[in-house]
């Protein structure tokens, strides 16, 4: 049992903290929207008001929110201070690698150390805790935390080293990965389905041999039955979000990425049609609508 | 035992041939260069001198060539006269869905029938068994050649209905979906490696959560380790020459495929640098030459 402070209860954060309380940790929570953290106090969570109320001099706080604004507004100087010497920051949101570097400089002037932790699974995932952890960060507070992230949502985890944007460089790589990998089951879907062959056949035969993993599989299924909108699990908004960092961290780092470029596209088109209940697989029609299909 | 016709014993055919005659099974063997089908005769193949000379009435016939042109080629008049009513041809060759489609139709003027089956192995593993077969065209000729299939190279055999072409379909699909695959993995690594993050320890995590398959594992190897050049499995010219197909397929159904011409582009670069000892994982320098990587 551990004093933990989190903040960010959306769709990611909610099952998490809600693992971590059921596992026997106390649990001080914070969300922007208080509705949301209310459900939590059944399982004895103690909801508080400020960021840095959720913080023990030398204890752990979790933080899992939309976007580096975000993450850069809540760990201000009053938060650090409320942390202190020894205590730790996990920074669980997926943001830009650079973001993380700096923070993780900041946050030293205060005796605090900076975990990254990006969260690999979708919500049915993390609350089963069949999630995937990469943590990148100094040594020590890396030991300290893992009991966290198996309690939390990880099933597996991976450690990418002492610098602190790198488990973010993986994060970003993973949905970029996912994002075009959505793209090119879109386009060979597209072709099957102009030439007469059948598409659920092409699905069954290519994600039980070449392509096995989970991404092809359950995003396939996805794309074969247009499961596009309607309760999504991962947002389109947010499906963006996370491209637009990996060209700006394409950008800053000089590298060319058109297949990063094409499912920005794509993404920027789903939107374009305003659908807001959209999860990020309908980045899948935009090849779809451009053959004349549906 | 059964007595086959098998035409074409380049990198693929060869092992297939083989594995047929460790099986038992009789076998004419053609080759355009008559000197690569020499090796076979300590397995007891009988060497013919025409396409023709391998067909027998109502028998057997394989075919495994290099394109389209080859595949009509083989299959004149003469050939089909050969191999007659009843007789079927097993079209193993990568070609195009329309082209199968013809041929099927040709073929049954002559009656026999065609059953495309083109492989989805790579040299050793078709030499293995431990290739996946796609079958396509009449029920009853599909079910007589199953044996060939298991005894040649095939772990798993996908039947993908009657219409001749849909097995093409099915293999430019999956041809196109790893070279995709390649190149999201190449921006991938260049991504991480331009940001600091250990690339190997990435390929880890990614080949042993999310994207599981062979694909990523094998090529994500090669790639990872710049295995590009020297003694390729699957040379970039075919490589290249698939994706023509895929896209000249997209052209005539009216599929946009933007991710298969960014593909045929990096292909296409391989080829201008005169790589003709790479094989078609090479299409990744594409990505990490943009970079100003090696």
């Amino acid at each position: 049992m551990q004093k933990i402070g989190f903040i960010g209860l959306g769709n990611l954060g909610f099952p998490i903290a809600a693992n971590l309380l059921k596992a026997g940790h106390q649990l001080k929570v914070y969300n922007r929207t208080r509705e949301k953290a209310k459900p939590l106090e059944k399982l004895g969570a103690i909801l508080v008001d400020s960021p840095a109320d959720a913080a023990e001099k030398g204890g752990i706080v979790c933080t899992l929110v939309s976007d580096d604004a975000a993450v850069r507004e809540i760990a201000n100087e009053q938060f650090l201070q409320a942390l202190g010497q020894g205590g730790i920051h996990v920074s669980m949101s997926t943001i830009s690698p650079d973001t993380a570097n700096e923070l993780a400089s900041g946050h030293k002037q205060y005796g605090v150390h900076y975990v990254a932790a990006p969260v690999f699974a979708r919500p049915e995932a993390a609350e089963a805790k069949v999630g995937n952890a990469v943590i990148s960060g100094d040594a020590a507070p890396k030991e300290r935390i893992r009991f966290l992230l198996e309690d939390g949502f990880a099933k597996n985890i991976f450690d990418v080293g002492p610098k602190a944007g790198s488990a973010n460089v993986l994060k970003l790589i993973g949905n970029f990965m996912i994002a075009s990998s959505m793209e090119l089951m879109a386009e060979s879907f597209v072709l099957a389905e102009k030439n007469g062959l059948d598409v659920k056949a092409a699905y069954e035969m290519l994600t039980t041999t070449l392509f096995t993993g989970p991404v092809f599989r359950n995003y396939g299924a996805m794309i074969l039955n247009r499961e596009f909108v309607g309760n999504p699990a991962f947002k389109a908004s947010l499906g963006l979000k996370d491209i637009d960092l990996v060209l700006e961290t394409a950008r800053r780092s000089y590298t060319p990425m058109p297949m990063a470029n094409l499912v920005h596209q794509r993404l920027l088109t789903v939107l374009s049609k305003g659908r807001r209940d959209a999860d990020w697989v309908a980045l899948a029609t935009g090849a779809i609508n451009d053959a004349g299909l549906k």
